[in-house]
Formats: C-alpha cells, structure tokens, sequence
C-alpha cells in the first residue's frame, strides 16, 4: 500500500515523524495548533504542500473540540492561530497563502447570515478536510497523466526504467506525490521494470526519503550517487526521467531541486526523454521565464557536515543554492493534473486558467 | 608550500595519516617494512603511485639499518620483504610491478661482481630513493605542461577558473599532483582564479582530501557537490575540467573515479574544454578502446552510510560502480609528462614508446 504521512480521519491527526527516517518509522499525534507549530518548525513534517496541509489539519483538529459563544469570536480565533501557524517557518509560502485563503472564507462566512457559529464552524473544518482530498486527487491524475503519456512513446507492453530525484512523494505531498506518483502510477499498470533514485546530495532527500517510500511500497528500486547518472545512462537502458518542481514559468523553464538541470542536459546528452511533475499551481504565468526566478543559496553545513560529523576539510568554502534551473528546451513534457504539456504549448491552459 | 603527504630523508621515512584527515593532520613514522605494510594495508596511505613508493621506501629505511653477510642473503631478504610488502594489499597493482622490477634489479646485482654487498645495498636504496625523485619529477612535468596547454587556449592575462573532481594530489601520488599538478602550477603562474572542487560521492574523496590540499596550499577553492556542476559551468564560467585517469585505452577512451564521464558530458554541453591529466604509463597500449575496460562494483555500505552512520533508507539496493569511461570524443587533452595529446594523436607517443 502507498505510504501515508499525514493520517486524518474525523478531527484526529497524526503525521510520520521525518526527523527519525529512515531510521524509524514513528507517527505522532498532532492534538492542535501548537503541535502543529511545533512539528513544522521542528521539520518532523517538511514539503510546501505537506506543511500547508498539517498546519490547516491542526487547526480542524483543534476546532473539533472547543466550542464558541458567537461567530466574531470563532472568527477571530481562527484568524489569531493561522497567523501563529504562519510564524512557524516563515519561507513555506504555501501555508501563507493557505491561511490568507482562510482568513478570507473566515470572514466571509463570519457575515454570511445564513451560517449560524456551529454551522460556520463544521464549513470551515470541511473546507480544510477537502484541502487533503484535493492534494491527493490533483497527485493522483498527475500519476495517471504522466503515466499514459510516457507509456505512448513506448510499443507494446515495454516495462519502463525511470529516473527519479530528490523527493516528490507521500513525503513531500498529502500522499502518492508528483513526480513519485507517476512512478507509483506506472508501477500500479505493471509496466514498471525498475526505479533509479538518486541520493540528492547535500540534504540527502533521494537516499533518506525516496528510497523509504520505494522500500515501503515494495517498488524495484535502487540507489545511485548524483555522479552515477550518466553512467547509468549509458549502461541501464533508462527510458525517462521524471522529477517533481518547486516553480515553473510561463515558458517552461523548471526551477528544481539542485542537481535537475544537470540530469536534464545528461538525458539530452543520452536521448532519454525528461519530464515535470507538478500541480498546475506550480506554473506561475507572472513569471515570463527562468532568469527571472532567484536562487535561494543555503549554509555551508549541509554540505560539510553529516549531522554532527565533518565529512569536509576544514577552512575550505562552499557554494550551496538549494535550486537551479531547468530551460524548456530540455523538458519533454510538463504533467499536471489538467494534463501533459509541451513547454511551448503551456500559453493556452494558462490563458485558460486565467479566464 | 605544496603539501607533503610522504616524507623522506637519509632512510628516514614519515607519511601523513590519511584516516585522520580532514579532521588532523598527524605524520607517522615508517621505521621498517612491517610499519609499511600496516600503513597500506590499514590505508593510511593509499592512491596507486602513492602506495608502491611507501612500500618500497619503508624497504630502504630497513636496508639502511640492516648490516649482510652476503650478497645472496641481501637478495634473499630484499625479495621476501618485497612479497610481503605485496601482500599488504593486493590489489594495489603499482606495488606489485614495483617489486617485480626491483626483484629483477636484485638478482642484477647479485650477479654482477662488480658489486660487493654493501655496494649494492646502496644501488638498491638509491634506486628506490630515485622512484619517489621520478614521480615528483613526472607530475611537475604534467603540471606545467597542462598549464602550458590550457593557457594557450586563453588570451593575454586570463585568469582560470578550474574545476576538479576526486583527488590527484599530494595525497594520491608520491607529491605535487596530476590534475592538481596542473592547478598548483597554474597558482604558480598566477594564472589560477578559482579552483572548483567536486565532492566525489561516494567517499568523499574531494571533499576530504582535494579540500584539504587547496586549503593547504592556500589555492583559492570552492568545493561543491557531485550534482552542482552543470549549475557552476552555466553561472560560474569555468574555464576548463582538468581530472585524473585510473586507465587511458590507446583511442584516449578514460576510466577514472565514477562521475567523471557526466562532467565531461556537462563539459561539452556548456563548451567547456576537459583535460585527462596521468603519467604516459597510465596509457595502455594493449588496451584499444574503453568497452574493453572492466569496471569495479564497490560495497552498497559506502553510500549508505557515513563512517557508523547509516544515511540511506534500510532495505534499499545500490548500484556502486568505482569508476566509469569518458570517450575520447569529449576529451580535448591528455596531458601526460612528455607533452600534452589530443586523443586522436596518442598513436605517435605510443609507438615511439614501444621502439
């Protein structure tokens, strides 16, 4: 069965614990809002649209069990824990933009005459349970999508050897992930061979998180070093390779984890067609290419040290942006859940999208 | 001053622990070929040029100190010592064509009578003393004759900016370097901008100990992950690659530290030329292309864990290839002690060599 991170069912939460993998598969229970701040800021929960989702869960699940006397109180309480949710790590934009959508519906429903407190209270709660049910829908057409594209290229009943980095699943996501959904999705259709992940130096997510979730969903999967990938390449006979986005602009160029631009140019390089997996929310139409998205650079430790032990000479200087950025002129096609798009035909579901 | 990984002096020997490093910096001392075979055996010294001539000196530290009977006595013991020495790790093939020709060397002396026991003793020592002159002789001859090359390429005063990967210092030759030959040698010419160096999953090899060397000699350096290349070429505007080889085919085809092959395709992709820097002995006549190289497969337990610390996902398989091929077709030079070829040329040398 697919790995679950975040459980929920009927005001009761509990997330895998990211902290203790691979080590240990531990859940805790999140019983309200400050749980909730508290595993974001820990990072024992971690991925914009994971982070977004247990911080508006932690607030249903608090909501579930107090009562208020009115509707300006339950309003205002609920603005006051979102903004708390917020200050847990402030560069998660999407548990910002999340809690604006909430304060906004807050409000509404506060001078909406039709809903009395307890009724104002239930919407709200269902409006966040439905946050969940659309993460893992929109992950699961991305996975069908993706799948029946790739597999159109290929004759017959040929099982696929995909590529895959860093870390786009149940772990980053709701459940079953982006571009790790259309490898779930493939591998459900039988026409899966084999998985490559690769370690995603310097944070490891490929080696830690990735490979727990193809270890825990049974998928044949196996591990490479970043180095390995043109080799790989050259000697497995890979037949696409599939990675997730943080954002892609209005042209199609991809900002990604660290280490994706180059895996585009490898695959380039070896014929092997190279595909975005990404909510259609990821494609921002303000944005009119890749030059214009700046790359976050993160501290040296993460690349000297591997928790407390120093794996690099001392005294010597690093260089870590946490991205970079893929031109559309390597990507063979952008999965959404809407469908499967040619960077230069993005123009047109976006005009749509729009309108 | 450039780093001095092995030390040696009037039959006194001392190398740098390279288990401590990068963490201390603390010299042994070899007082005999009992301490040399635990030095390899234990790896406390290890690259291939780096391990043949501990090995041998650790034998004329001994010698120095030994007083013969005879002559037959003295070849007894020098082969016996000498087979030992082989055993310390027997995969370390310039250990065992070491002792091989000083075994040859030996039984010369022996047998020529213009030599008395003590008389050839010294021969012995001094023909030991001259391999460790030799290596360091070859890599300044490589180091400046890539400088030489490269240069040529840049006009006027360019200063260089240079990536690297795994380590070909000090630290795996007898001093000085091949790649980082080339690198020293360019900083000697005040022509070095900015040295780049990979971090070389996965043993870390450059972070570790290329890290090590450039901070040593005060080499202005960055280091970087394995996945970060293509990222630096586009935003860094690397001058060249310059990296060892384990093994050159007569076609120039590469086998060097796994990783090597996708920056020199990252290389080709961003036209940035890359240099193979190895003794001309690397070069192997008998061998026509790299298909004919066979690759080893290491442990998965060197990229699941770091020292006792397990950084992978239990119960996930690992594809861990030591080394891959880099075809000629990307190669721009082979620089070599004798002068720097384009793959194309190698034929010229080579002959010349077997007349």
């Amino acid at each position: 069965m697919t790995l679950r991170a975040i459980k929920y069912e009927n005001g009761c939460l509990y997330i895998l614990d990211q902290l203790l993998l691979p080590a240990q598969s531990k859940y805790l229970q999140i019983k309200g809002v400050k749980d909730g701040w508290k595993v974001i800021n820990k990072m024992q929960v971690r991925g914009a649209p994971a982070i977004a989702i247990v911080g508006c869960l932690s607030l249903a699940v608090e909501l579930s069990s107090e009562t208020y006397k009115n509707k300006k109180d339950l309003r205002q309480d609920i603005e006051g824990k979102l903004n708390y949710l917020v200050s847990s790590r402030p560069t998660a934009v999407n548990m910002k933009i999340a809690a604006d959508e909430l304060i906004v519906l807050a409000n509404q429903l506060c001078n909406d005459e039709s809903f009395d407190v307890e009724s104002m209270k239930l919407r709200f709660i269902s409006t966040i349970e439905a946050m969940l049910d659309k993460d893992i829908t929109d992950n699961r057409a991305i996975g069908n999508h993706g799948a029946q594209d790739i597999l159109s290229h290929f004759p017959g009943d040929t099982m696929l050897r995909i590529l895959t980095h860093c870390n786009t699943g149940s772990l980053a996501t709701a459940g079953y992930g982006t571009a790790l959904g259309v490898i779930r999705s493939l591998f459900h259709s039988k026409r899966l061979e084999h998985v490559y992940c690769t370690e995603t130096r310097p944070y490891n997510q490929g080696a830690r998180l990735t490979a727990y979730e193809l270890v825990h969903d049974k998928i044949p999967a196996t591990l490479i070093v970043d180095s390995m990938v043109a080799a790989l390449m050259k000697h497995r006979n890979v037949s696409a390779v599939v990675v997730g986005a943080d954002r892609v602009a209005a042209n199609g160029d991809t900002a990604n984890k660290i280490g994706t631009y180059q895996i585009a140019v490898l695959a380039k390089f070896h014929n092997v067609p190279f595909y975005v997996a990404a909510p259609f929310t990821s494609i921002d139409a303000k944005i009119p290419s890749g030059d214009r998205i700046v790359i976050e650079e993160r501290p040296d430790r993460e690349m000297t040290h591997v928790g407390e032990h120093r794996i690099a000479a001392k005294g010597i200087s690093c260089w870590n942006p946490a991205f970079d950025v893929t031109p559309a002129s390597l990507i063979a096609g952008i999965i959404t859940e809407i469908g499967v798009f040619k960077p230069s035909d993005l123009a047109i579901p976006l005009a749509k999208n729009e309108s």
